[in-house]
């Protein structure tokens, strides 16, 4: 009786679909029906497709004819029910493919089995037991992963629309669909209405399940917000959740994460609506975030781990394999794309996928690595809220990157790091961001969520390499307040330049401390690699403590002074904000005007050396302690403390030399900075000294001038220097 | 005047020399006539000898033309002095393969000036200023490096014979060789005389000199000894250095060193003297020895660690490059070698670097990996001194690889490590050997050599996965009294079975404790990975103190009982014997019968199992404790601790699962081993129950008998076993 009841309301509301007019050829959602016949007929010619195609064949067949479970949720992340439903929706979206491009019915009938029994599971569930968030999910722990769920599930909707009968159709869009978008849009409507990652992936679901199932204002819902005021959904999220040149607020390693759904929800809507000119929205938005994700990897092609991050993560991740090939059907071929490609070693059954795979077999000089250059992000919708500049010099494996934050805070995934550098050297990182303890996915470690330690130590000052202030935090820690903030860019001058510099200031990460931190990347005639110069001055009318780490990776080669190691019994740093997770592994005393710090990391040598103003004390200290479940790695760091009131903080880090432990061969491993002096300090210049090799270099900026155009002069020891700009770079009295 | 003088009784001595009937055609020490003949016609035509050509060339051609400086003797390993001979030494052969292979005579008058340059400094020289060891060096700081300079500098005389006039060549042979073969036959003849790896080296350098300048006294001593009765040199060297299967007793790391002389000086031979066979002796001893040092490798090349050794190190180091070109001329082209050829990607300038090199271009197909397989390596020149057992299960880069050590001590560079076990896996150290802490050729460490936590950390017992008792290491760490014993091996039965087993007891690295330790890899049906069963009994009349460390590599995942960390002060475990180097990061009492522990190395999971007697001790710590230089790794161990009389320690190392970062996708994260109960232990056998995957595997073993065709019957739980053998495993009742 019940199901006889059903089935009229189903027929009912297939028909009221299809009398509004929206009713398309399928598939569209993830690739049209000419795309999939081209791709087909490359099957056999085209290795890494076919190789692509096999792997999901392969993936499939075993599985075929067998009883797929669809259980009752039950487990958080890493758990078996999670673990099964994220199998199912990739099986699903799978096996619809090969529906496609086989021919083979099995494929179309193993996807309506599992929407049979999700028809019937949906509409039973409510929030999942395991639930912490504030958007709990149904079929997952969290909202986020039901979007996912939504995504793949009406992709594979789409690709089997046409084996379907009416009735069936109707039956899974009431029984599987219906619940999960209703709960969407219905229930927790301000969380789908959100400017924020998860919710581009809730209106993807929406939005990619309205153009599976004909369902326009479910696609209007997923454009334009609930309300469908153009105030939520996709196109706020193109216009919003990026800065005018592609950089996304919660940091590379989410950017990654980010563009999935934007590139899949986008190229479905490109399809369906191409008079939406959707990827030509804003400049073309999308390609320049794809492009910002990739500039901002290390050449193992690891995201830059500031910001909440998993340092294993890699531009061969399936979002980006799945993003670049959608670009280079859009925005047309692009060799900058090949090594990436090659790298990822596997292509989307797509038109796109089918492009980079002709074009890998094709090019026979791909080059080694993504053409990685110094760029300037900057942050916020408008470009208004700081930035983060990455300074590079060298070629290919010799590629030194430095990258300097002083972007806003990044939502619930940043770190309290105003002014933090990092730098990567030869493929490998130097001076690092701890990004985030958690180990995804892994169910003892905390269920695969981000671990405690995450807030309590890598998110806090100390584990960055910028200044901590009387051991307090940035912002104390306080998330609603750093997000209302950001740095302020003074200027920049990156590129193919023998100094590149860039210089902010931050005047709200402490109430009664400016900080403001210029860096020069200056390439020294003669040498093979940079020297970083590092100006960090604080502004305040008393007294404070001030702590600048440099998170370095590597072995202790040497230093220039006398330290006392704590051998038999080690002490914590401090006992709150993330030191009390920092073991004191050594400490000195210094009152020598300079000290240098030669570690190796790999096969080169890196040395810091920085002038002392007056005495210091100095630490060398290992991440790890009161970490009760061994949550934490044990890194390295070397940190000086001060005690001043006006500081300024002078620090060289030089590259140099090489250890080879094979042929047994060292070169250049001492450092050839010998002295690092101020020269003026004041509110209206600063400046150093610095000699290197024997020889004199000087740095000189303004404190309050910034135009390019502005002209400067003062006069060090009897010497008159006059230059135009912010900043000026001498090497024995000659311009660089 | 004196000039004059010089050259008559230069005159003299050739003449001497011809008289005595040894004048050679020369080149004939490292290549003949021919031999470079057929190089120099495939130099334009094979692209590795091009390319491996080319390097020479480019290193040569950018020295030529200028004063090189040869420099009075100063500094230590890695310092300019030291490293400046080096590098003259590698130029002078280098310079003259060039000479005979372009006929252009600028490289061999690059070489006579050099000489000239020596001939004046040798004579002028004492014992080296940094000298520490009790073998001096005289143009470096150790002999060993002397006798490195002798075996270049006496290869590149011979390239350049021909183009030195009689009177250039006395001068050389007078000023140049003269003191060094003196000081090494007539000065430290004990140290020549010794059956030592150095010796080996100082010997090829007489040998080679000898050869090159026709003084068959030299060369009778470099073969026979000082005394030329065959007590030394050479031959004693051949016949006493290795074992019986190739076995060289300080270790893999150096075998590397080792076969480097020993190839050199016998290809020299080989060409001088081809009817002495000298590559036929002792069942091709010197073939066994490198194919030995290639079967302990890991998957990436380098080394297996235990005793002195640096990580760092694989086979594409030089040493074995020129071992495996002249292996592949003198014993035949030889398909095993042509992965690790592969990677070294480099070939000598010989006929056998051409042959590799040819094959290379010719082999399609060529495997991953060296074809790594299960051994047994005997110690000592009659194999009766212990071994080495290298068990294995699965292929290519599945391949784990248990390594069961009970040699005998291995000179100097030994460790007190008796029945030390190391496991690798998927190319990763999972249960590693420490090694040595040293920089090579970093001079602000220590000079580059042996860092002094070699001797207190690193070759002490708790650095090893063995039993320490009552914190004293082996032999109470004094190396004289360990070189006299060694473990006796029980039974091994390795290679392609079910169940590989190697079991073996110490009487002497304890007065009142016998170590008994047997080792099971066990390949369950159906699993991907084997398990690792290992009983490990200790026999003594009074109670002690028994630690077995783990020392695993990876991230602590999860443990079946609650431990307490340290987390805001630190202590170390103990105060000596290696103790005062670990910290103590957790501990915890355990009394539960069956503790487990997780951690994940790389992307896999690995559970050490353990049946726990009575209670014990539980630490997790981590190395570095008073470290005053950083000169140690930080690295974690799991030990647990107890107090006993006799003790069976059950220990399983399960092998399981996958974890994909990047795909988030997580398998068999969790242990499958539920119990491990001991079901017999006495003076006749031992055994163990052990639940895996809800199944019963029961090794048995006998503590007395190890003839494979002894009868053994026992009763356990009513239930009777009775086997043929020194053991015995069951999975649900079936034999395995």
């Amino acid at each position: 009786m019940k199901n006889t009841t059903s089935f009229y309301l189903i027929v009912a509301l297939v028909l009221l679909t299809q009398i509004n007019g929206y009713a398309q050829k399928h598939p569209i959602a993830f690739s049209t029906a000419a795309d999939i016949a081209l791709v087909k007929k490359n099957i056999s010619v085209n290795p890494l497709v076919k190789q692509s195609f096999d792997e999901i064949k392969t993936s499939v067949d075993a599985v075929l004819g067998k009883d797929i479970d669809v259980p009752i949720p039950k487990d958080a992340g890493g758990g078996y029910t999670h673990d099964k439903h994220k199998d199912n929706y990739n099986l699903m979206f799978n096996s619809g493919m090969l529906f496609q491009l086989t021919g083979d019915v099995k494929y179309a009938k193993l996807v309506k089995d599992l929407f049979f029994k999700y028809a019937v599971l949906n509409p039973t569930l409510k929030n999942h037991p395991q639930a912490t968030s504030s958007s709990p999910g149904r079929i997952f722990w969290q909202a986020l992963n039901d979007a996912n769920w939504l995504v793949y599930a009406g992709l594979a909707f789409d690709l089997i629309h046409d084996y379907l009968t009416p009735a069936e159709r109707a039956q899974i869009i009431t029984g599987a669909f219906k619940p999960e978008v209703d709960y969407f849009t219905k229930e927790i409507t301000p969380w789908f209405d959100l400017i924020h990652n998860h919710a581009v992936w809730a209106c993807a679901g929406v939005g990619i399940v309205g153009i599976a199932t004909d369902n326009e204002d479910y696609v209007q819902m997923a454009l334009y917000g609930s309300k469908k005021d153009g105030k939520a959904g996709l196109t706020a999220h193109l216009d919003g959740l990026f800065s005018p040149n592609g950089y996304y607020n919660e940091g590379p390693y989410y950017t990654r994460y980010a563009v999935l759904p934007f590139f899949l929800f986008a190229n479905a809507v490109n399809h369906a609506k191409p008079e939406l000119k959707i990827f030509e929205r804003r400049n073309k938005i999308l390609k320049q975030a794809l492009d910002g994700a990739l500039e901002q990897t290390n050449l193992d092609g690891g995201f830059y781990s500031y910001n909440d991050a998993l340092k294993e993560k890699t531009y061969i991740s399936n979002e980006i394999v799945v993003a670049l090939n959608i670009a280079w059907e859009v925005y047309g071929a692009n060799a900058a794309y090949l090594p990436v490609a090659k790298a990822q070693n596997r292509v989307t059954l797509s038109k796109g996928g089918l492009g980079v795979s002709q074009a890998l077999l094709q090019n026979k000089s791909i080059a080694p690595f993504y053409p990685y250059k110094s760029v300037v992000f900057t942050d916020g919708a408008n470009g208004n809220m700081g930035g983060v500049s990455v300074l590079r010099n060298g070629k290919d494996k010799n590629l030194t990157s430095l990258i300097f934050k002083y972007s806003s805070h990044g939502l619930s995934h940043g770190h309290y790091d105003k002014l933090n550098i990092n730098l990567y050297d030869n493929g490998n990182e130097i001076l690092q961001d701890y990004g985030a303890a958690r180990f995804i996915n892994i169910e003892q470690k905390y269920g695969g969520r981000y671990l405690p330690e995450t807030k309590s130590y890598a998110q806090q000052t100390i584990a960055h390499n910028t200044i901590t202030v009387d051991e307090k935090s940035h912002f104390n820690g306080v998330e609603a307040v750093s997000e209302k903030h950001n740095p302020v860019p003074l200027y920049n001058k990156v590129g193919d330049f023998a100094v590149q510099a860039s210089s902010a200031l931050d005047t709200n990460a402490y109430q009664n401390v400016q900080l403001h931190r210029s860096i020069y990347v200056v390439a020294i005639p003669g040498a093979d690699k940079p020297l970083v110069v590092d100006l960090f001055r604080t502004i305040a009318d008393t007294e404070h403590q001030y702590d600048l780490p440099f998170n370095y990776i590597g072995n202790v080669i040497s230093t220039n002074f006398k330290y006392t190691t704590h051998g038999s019994a080690m002490q914590t740093l401090g006992s709150k904000n993330g030191y009390q997770h920092i073991w004191k592994e050594a400490s000195a005393k210094v009152k020598a005007p300079f000290t240098t710090f030669t570690f190796l990391n790999n096969q080169s040598f890196y040395t810091i050396s920085s002038h002392v103003q007056d005495s210091a004390q100095v630490f060398f200290t290992r991440s790890g302690a009161n970490d009760p479940n061994f949550n934490l790695r044990r890194e390295p760091s070397y940190i000086t403390r001060t005690r001043a009131k006006n500081m300024l903080a002078l620090n060289v880090v030089e590259l140099h030399g090489n250890f080879n432990p094979i042929s047994e061969i060292t070169t250049n491993s001492y450092s050839r900075v010998s002295s690092i002096v101020p020269v003026v300090n004041n509110d209206l210049y600063s400046g150093a000294e610095i000699i290197i090799g024997g020889k004199r270099l000087i740095v000189l900026q303004s404190n309050t001038k910034f135009d390019v155009k502005t002209a400067h002069q003062i006069t060090i020891n009897g010497i008159s220097y006059s230059w135009e700009g912010p900043y000026v770079v001498y090497l024995e009295n000659k311009k660089l």
